[in-house]
C-alpha cells in the first residue's frame, strides 16, 4: 500500500479560505493525517475525483476521439471528463462528449464503474447513442472515428481505463449481454501512466 | 438551474498551493468561474465527492445506524462515508461499515450509484454480508440494528439518498431480482436537508 499517492496533502501549504499557515497532522477523532488551518482550524479534505464518460454506439461502431492535448496526445480515448458541481454525472457524460466529439449523445445505461486508487479517480461510464448521426472533434480532439469492434486501436489507447472498459464492452458484446461492471484498476509497481496494459483488474463484480 | 449550488467558488480567497490571492474569472479556454491564483497562476478546482457505503443482508434482514453525529442526529442511515484517496469504493465502503458498525463485510454486487447534484455528492452503495454475525456501534452511531424489510423506519431516515436505496431495494426484493440502479437525486426547490421525502428521482436507469 506504501506505492500508493495519499493526495500530497503536504502541498497543501496554507488555508484556501483564510489565508493562515497549514500544519500537518491528524486531526481529534480521524485516523489520516490532514492539512489543518492553523489560523481558523478548518481542515481541507481532499478526496477522490470522478471522470464521467460515454460509450457510444452506432451502427454496431464505436466511437473514438484522438486526443489533441497532454497527456496522452494523440492517443486514443473515449469522450470523458471531470465531472463538475452542479451536474449529475450522466450530465456531466454528456457534456464532455458535446465538448470533445461535437456529438450530442442519449444515455442508455451505466456501463463501469473502475476506481484508480493510485490517482485518485473513479472512471464512471455510460453506454449511450448518438441523437443524430453527427460528430466532429472538439479543441481538445484532433480527430473523431466511429471504429468496428474489431478494428480498436489497442495498441494506441490514452488510459488503462479506456482499455479496461472496451475490452469489458466486447467480451459482454460477444457473450450476447452487456452488463454493468465494477472494479479497481490497481497499477503494478514501478510503472509509469503510458504503460497502460500494466495493471491487474481487482474487484471485478458484475451485473 | 439557478438554484443549484455550484461549489461557492468565490468562498476560495487564496491559493493553497503559495498562498497568494485568488481572483474569480473563467480561464482561457473554459467556460466556468473558477477561483484561479493571481501569483502562482494555478486553478483551485472543484469536484463532486463521492459517499460510500454498505447495504448489509443477513437473515433476510437488513443493518441500519442511528446517527449519533449531526447532521440528522438520531435518526436512521446505512454505514457510509465519503470515500478518501488512495482506497477504491468497495474499500471504503468496508471501512466505513467497521468504522459505524463495527462490522466486518464482504462487498457482493454494486447496488447503487445516486447523485446529488444539488450538494455535490455522488452515493455509491454495495450490497454487502457480513464477514461474523458480530456489530456493534462507532463513536459516530448510538445504535445499529437489523431491521426486517417491513420494519425499516422510513419516517425517521437521515437522508434521501437512503430513503431511496432502501426503497429501490424493496422493489427489487419484492420483484425476486435485485439489480443495479443509477439515478439523480433533485431536490425540490425551497425545501432543506430534513425534508428527505421532497426529490424527484430522475434519469433512473437499472441493469
Amino acid at each position: 500500500m506504501l506505492w500508493r499517492k495519499f493526495g500530497n496533502v503536504r502541498k497543501i501549504k496554507f488555508c484556501q479560505w483564510c489565508g493562515g499557515p497549514a500544519k500537518h497532522e491528524i486531526p481529534d477523532g480521524e485516523e489520516k493525517i490532514r492539512a489543518i488551518c492553523t489560523l481558523c482550524g478548518k481542515i481541507a479534505y481532499q478526496n477522490p475525483k470522478m471522470v464521467v464518460g460515454c460509450l457510444i454506439e452506432h451502427d454496431r461502431k464505436i466511437l473514438l476521439c484522438k486526443r489533441n492535448i497532454e497527456p496522452s496526445l494523440g492517443l486514443w480515448t473515449l469522450p470523458a471528463g471531470y465531472l463538475e458541481i452542479g451536474e449529475s454525472a450522466a450530465e456531466g457524460a454528456i457534456r464532455e462528449t458535446w465538448e470533445e466529439a461535437g456529438a450530442e449523445v442519449e444515455v442508455i445505461s451505466p456501463f463501469a464503474q473502475l476506481d484508480i486508487p493510485l490517482i485518485g479517480q473513479t472512471y464512471v461510464i455510460f453506454l449511450a447513442k448518438l441523437k443524430k448521426p453527427q460528430f466532429s472533434p472538439g479543441p481538445e480532439s484532433s480527430e473523431c472515428c466511429l471504429f468496428e469492434v474489431d478494428d480498436i486501436p489497442f495498441d494506441s489507447l490514452a488510459f488503462s481505463s479506456i482499455f479496461v472498459t472496451l475490452n469489458l464492452y466486447i467480451e459482454d458484446v460477444k457473450s450476447g449481454k452487456v452488463k454493468f461492471h465494477y472494479g479497481t484498476i490497481n497499477k503494478r509497481l514501478g510503472t509509469g501512466p503510458s504503460d497502460i496494459r500494466a495493471f491487474t483488474l481487482d474487484y471485478h463484480l458484475q451485473v
